[in-house]
């Protein structure tokens, strides 16, 4: 029961173009034991993928897609079965575009404690009939990645043309290339960092609390209850939607504009119920609209996997996480305006690699979209994505 | 009842020192008829003011001090009546120090819709016999300025030597040197804007909807309620103080660290209910403990007049706000890492204060401490503030 209603439509439409040219379906794989890094084992898990394209008779043309935090599997495409979903990359992945569907075999899951058909908190647990809720294993980037593998295992897939993704993605790209380098011909870390920040857990961590301060959560067991906690993962949300944005794209959206510039006489806090700047609205709606398809605490477990990844963590070193990796072939992306995954965080990463003497190539695309540039570029994104899996195949070939 | 509970001590001790060497003793003015900008009028409105130091006899010493967000009339020195009140610029008001208390009559004043003694939606509706809540006028910053002027009327002062404050004091400070002219000598805006910007905007309206999505806001009626909204308030405090520091400051903290580097065996979420990181713990603590001195609905009077404030409104350009400001000098201070209110905003303000040909200096200060800077370099500032000071005084001698 939200305070207050969202007046418009959302100034910005992310993925516009949503209606895919390739038809989307999802498959599940089945797996087990499966032991979390925490030392949990759980005798079976699942993974919710999509596939697009034909994997070639040598199994060379495997491109996997990590998706971000509150991303899925349904990376392209239309679902047939669900019309209203929407693909997050549909304007890279598809026939002609950077992932281009007529090559490559292109695959992308829901990572384990998300909420799309993967295994995670909201999940039944077997042993119980109930949902899993906070009972489920702690999960980690690594633990997603090592379901990944399972994945390509079953797939027969010997070695990766490369694994790609922005954000959270990212992290799973540098965990790939860091303890399976022997899997992967590249890899492309997008806006992303090899270990969160101080200010990137900080956020996070205020959007756990908005969720978990929430009278609805009930310590994660509001899954059989009429209100869930709704309110505090939409919180939770919009302050993630500032992060996404940059000031100057805030700038150019006039997300400073007021809706409504009548002052009027006599108002009083009553007035506070309404959105009164574009802005207001447009984190509004995203906020209310995001719990129709994001599950509370998978937020919770996404985000803490996201802050507890620490790639320098064994010795307080970067380049030591890439020591096997030398073979790997990286495409390194990061934004100009993007603050919450600063450029200089690549940079490290580059540095890192270098010092390696690992084959990278970093670009720093000049956007003005912040974070969400990795969403919202694709065409700078899809020149320089082409080129550089041409230059690839032609390595390969 | 919050559902996570701070487990250590802050790491950051804002204003450590607030044993004063003056004596803080609460006043109250009493007035009205008082119009809002708004158009509603109050039979009367009452502020809540300190001063330290003494008027001289022609009046030429006063300097009025205006308050943050969070801020109150207690700026420094000790109160014996609450001994655990911590003065906000203890480091800067003072015998002895930036606004010395030896040479200057120092005042400051809790703002109108605040919570520390003003008018405003906690203090209770002479007419109903019960808390204002959203019947409160709405408050701008304009408002805010008007009370002061009643105030400083009162203290029989014609001109004040200055007007200084930083964040939302400076926007106060802005509107004096626009619409009060006359009645300063000089303005000392400190990281500050004269126009709220769309991210500003941005991280307050998530603030606000912290408070409002949470169950026991009760549409502001919860005065005489058992259960308030604490957590709502907590939430909107810990996403207000991500934005007071910056990058490097929280990486100075070391609040990238684990308070507990065991990632055990058999972790679950369970574990999501202790904070993990430093910089968690801190907003924790921070977060928790602002309810007990701030009010929620306050919370959002004050926001949104921050967020209202805009001194291009007549007509679009910045400079015609002072264009009766020619004989005001100015003091721009900014803070390299603030980043929530980035120097290029003071930036803008020292470039329409050329364009009339205004005497203004302006300092870009070299700080890690990011918008917080404002109160935690008080050597720095102390040095400039004197120095302008005492040209000042020497001017007007």
């Amino acid at each position: 029961m939200p305070a207050t209603v969202a007046q418009s439509p959302p100034a910005v439409v992310l993925n516009g173009r949503y209606q895919g040219e390739i038809q989307a379906v999802d498959q599940f794989l089945r797996f087990g034991p499966f032991r979390f890094a925490c030392g949990k084992e759980l005798p079976e898990v699942v993974l919710a993928y999509q596939t697009y394209g034909e994997l070639n008779a040598d199994s060379s043309n495997a491109i996997l897609i990590c998706h971000a935090l509150s991303g899925n599997q349904h990376a392209a495409g239309r679902m047939p079965d669900r019309p209203t979903s929407r693909p997050w990359w549909d304007d890279c992945i598809g026939p002609g575009k950077a992932f281009d569907t007529n090559r490559f075999f292109v695959i992308c899951s829901n990572v384990l404690g998300s909420c799309s058909g993967s295994s995670g908190p909201a999940e039944i647990n077997p042993a119980t009939g109930r949902h899993w809720a906070l009972d489920f294993p702690i999960v980690t980037i690594a633990d997603m990645v090592e379901a990944q593998v399972r994945l390509i295992d079953h797939l027969g897939i010997a070695k990766l043309l490369s694994v790609a993704g922005g954000s959270m993605g990212g992290m799973q790209v540098l965990q790939w290339a860091s303890h399976h380098p022997d899997r992967l011909v590249s890899a492309m870390p997008i806006a992303t960092t090899a270990r969160h920040s101080p200010m990137q857990i900080a956020f996070d961590a205020v959007g756990r609390e908005a969720i978990t301060r929430d009278p609805y959560w009930h310590g994660g067991d509001y899954y059989d209850r009429t209100d869930k906690p709704d309110a505090g993962l939409a919180v939770a949300r919009m302050v993630g939607h500032i992060t996404y944005l940059s000031e100057q794209s805030m700038h150019e959206k006039q997300f400073g504009d007021r809706l409504n510039r009548d002052v009027g006489s006599g108002r009083t806090g009553r007035d506070f119920l309404k959105p009164e700047f574009q802005v207001e609205s447009y984190l509004l709606y995203n906020g209310q609209k995001f719990p129709e398809r994001f599950d509370a605490n998978a937020y919770l477990y996404v985000t803490k996997a996201m802050d507890d990844f620490d790639l320098t963590q064994a010795t307080g070193r970067l380049a030591d996480a890439f020591r096997q990796a030398v073979d790997v072939k990286f495409l390194v992306l990061s934004f100009t305006s993007d603050w919450l995954y600063p450029s200089h965080q690549s940079r490290d990463l580059v540095r890192a690699l270098n010092a390696l003497g690992i084959t990278v190539t970093y670009v720093d695309i000049d956007s003005v979209w912040g974070h969400d540039a990795f969403l919202l570029e694709p065409d700078r994104m899809t020149r320089i994505l082409t080129n550089y899996l041409n230059g690839l195949a032609a390595g390969q070939a």
